[in-house]
């Protein structure tokens, strides 16, 4: 099932309308595509939603409309959209379509927004219509991305299906680390053996860090040649029906040396500590807490430098994050994310420990809070493939 | 030669600094990352760069400081980079750099910069410094990109091996195409093919339109299957050592009906005549209106919806824009854009024409501009494939 039902469609909309009321709001103009996808199941690269009250207002060019026009006779897409369509550019046809609605209070996603659109929509309706006659425009961040933090039924049954095809395909993955292969060949076959599994495409860039290189938590992969005696990280993501799942598995190439051991043993035990931390009504920051003190346990407290996780839904990093409780605003991340993790949050665990020069290990699973706890959707092959 | 050598980062930053210099700027805070990529080699996914006329600071996190550190030490980066380790969130880290430059008055890339993320910086640094201690800020549009126009010659030699490893495997991808076969499994193994010939990654979702779908210029592959009789669309593209690159071809499976050669053969007189026009001081305009009447006069102009072609380099859709002239402002693309195509752009030229329901024709090469004409990079299999 690609595409959200209508009913689901409509249900987002409303829950959306009901948080542009309570913010003083008559609408919202959308320019973030994930967003306009969640809204409307529209998967082009071009497009900018007006949702107001009452009606769906959706510009796009050329390119989409036929299959705007195909997804609604299908009933794929929300029956009520209108199509605005570009004809100089989006902005324009944007200020065109804001220049009809002086009296409405409309809100713009500032986190989106980049300043000279903002600054260029601003000064077309002034001269268009005057000061007195363009609509305000107040700046909201993560309006839809809130409402996106919990995953409806649509979403959920599309991630677990996407994480168990993950998860059948993971051994196969696992095997294609090989003596005598570059990074880069062991990379491209994790994607081409992904996109066998029914994947639509890598929902990233492929890590295949392998030795030293493992201590790199976003390497490349690169020409180096896998070789006995490696670790060697693989951290591997795909998207199915536009919704994206993540994971990271460790091979060993022969037995691994006492530190290597050591140092996946002791991320292992801080990734179950983690997974088992969650459950509605926990603060991330205390999910994140059980890695790291884990972590710092076995000593390993500096060589663990990034999060402990992120969201999975439509992007591949989303709220929540689940992280140290920031120090200092901004927090990187929603603006408003709440601290306790809610049921029907999907999210990555994912502690590693990265000893420069030498190796890297890193865990990582994709898990779904539950109304009385937590379901891993990512499991298979978690321990050290020793190959 | 993955990495652009330290010589040619100086050229570049040297010609920023020119252009910072007239626009009366001390400096310049760079957050787009093909933009910090083209000026530092860093390939990551988080940084921010400040650069002014004789320091280079360079905002990261943990995941990168070592990546950065080898690439320092094997003389892959510039030797200058002054790294400034991210503690807090990316955004506190600038403002604590920009608080110590009260004296500055330094362009952002407004093009680039999310509204709400300026005004949490602005805001912060009067918190921090007070109105009159904070540095000036102002934003600037396309600084960068505009330099990024014209390519240097480690750029030019990338482009054209990329173009070439392109060319030689079109043969095989215009194989892939075969009865039977859904679209989607012929876009995921035309990817194969592409990394088999050593791309990194395709450089963006793989286009398989087939039959009608042909008629959706930008169709995601679907679970339609190829029969006899189908025009095919193949869109695809990949990046090698950071350069995209990015080619269209046609294949009909059988003998093509009258329709369908006549369309195609049309789009193909309008690409030559395209291609025909392009040499140094032609206007960008100039070469989209060969085309375009071009199929005019077949009959065809309402079926060419978009522009003729897109400059490609770092990103596979960058300026130069292959256009009609615009009507009206904001024109899509890079602000003040050259309208004449210069020695060492490389851009595609690509026209269409869609019929809905029925079929899509388009056919896509790359060319870069030279002293005195053009050379086409992309040639390999241009007629139509029938198979």
């Amino acid at each position: 099932m690609p595409y959200a039902p209508a009913e689901f469609l409509h249900v987002r909309q409303n829950r959306l309308r009901d948080a542009l009321k309570h913010a003083e709001l008559d609408g919202l103009i959308v320019t973030h595509l994930p967003n306009i996808f969640y809204l409307t199941n529209f998967t082009g690269s071009s497009a900018i939603l007006l949702i107001t009250a009452d009606r769906l207002r959706f510009i796009t060019d050329f390119r989409y409309l036929t299959a705007i026009d195909e997804a609604k006779h299908a009933g794929r897409g929300p029956a009520d959209l209108e199509v605005v369509r570009v004809e100089g550019s989006y902005d324009q046809a944007l200020a065109d379509l804001l220049a009809e609605h002086a009296q409405l209070r409309l809100g713009f996603e500032s986190d989106h927004l980049p300043v000279s659109r903002f600054q260029w929509l601003t000064d077309s309706l002034r001269a268009q219509v005057g000061r007195d006659g363009a609509p305000a425009l107040k700046g909201v961040e993560g309006l839809v991305e809130r409402a996106r933090l919990r995953k409806d039924a649509h979403e959920i049954a599309i991630l677990r299906a996407a994480a168990a095809r993950l998860s059948e395909v993971t051994p196969d993955i696992l095997a294609e680390a090989r003596r005598g292969r570059s990074e880069r060949e062991v990379a491209g076959a994790i994607d081409w053996r992904m996109r066998q599994a029914g994947f639509d495409k890598p929902a990233f860039d492929t890590i295949v860090g392998s030795g030293p290189n493992g201590a790199l938590p976003h390497a490349r992969p690169g020409s180096r040649v896998l070789a006995d005696g490696d670790l060697v990280v693989l951290d591997f993501g795909a998207v199915y029906d536009g919704y994206c799942v993540d994971s990271t598995r460790m091979v060993s190439l022969g037995r691994p040396d006492r530190e290597a051991a050591r140092v996946f043993d002791a991320v292992a035990e801080a990734q179950a500590a983690a997974i088992a931390a969650v459950r509605p009504g926990v603060s991330r920051f205390a999910i994140d807490a059980a890695a790291r003190d884990t972590l710092a346990r076995h000593g390993l407290a500096e060589q663990f430098g990034h999060g402990t996780g992120h969201g999975l839904g439509i992007e591949v990093h989303e709220a929540p994050r689940i992280t140290r409780r920031p120090k200092a605003a901004p927090a990187a991340g929603l603006p408003g994310e709440p601290e306790p993790v809610e049921p029907d949050m999907v999210f990555t665990i994912e502690p590693g420990a990265y000893l420069p020069g030498r190796l890297g290990v890193r865990i990582e699973d994709d898990v779904l809070v539950t109304s009385s706890g937590v379901d891993v959707l990512t499991s298979a092959a978690r321990e050290l493939a020793v190959r």
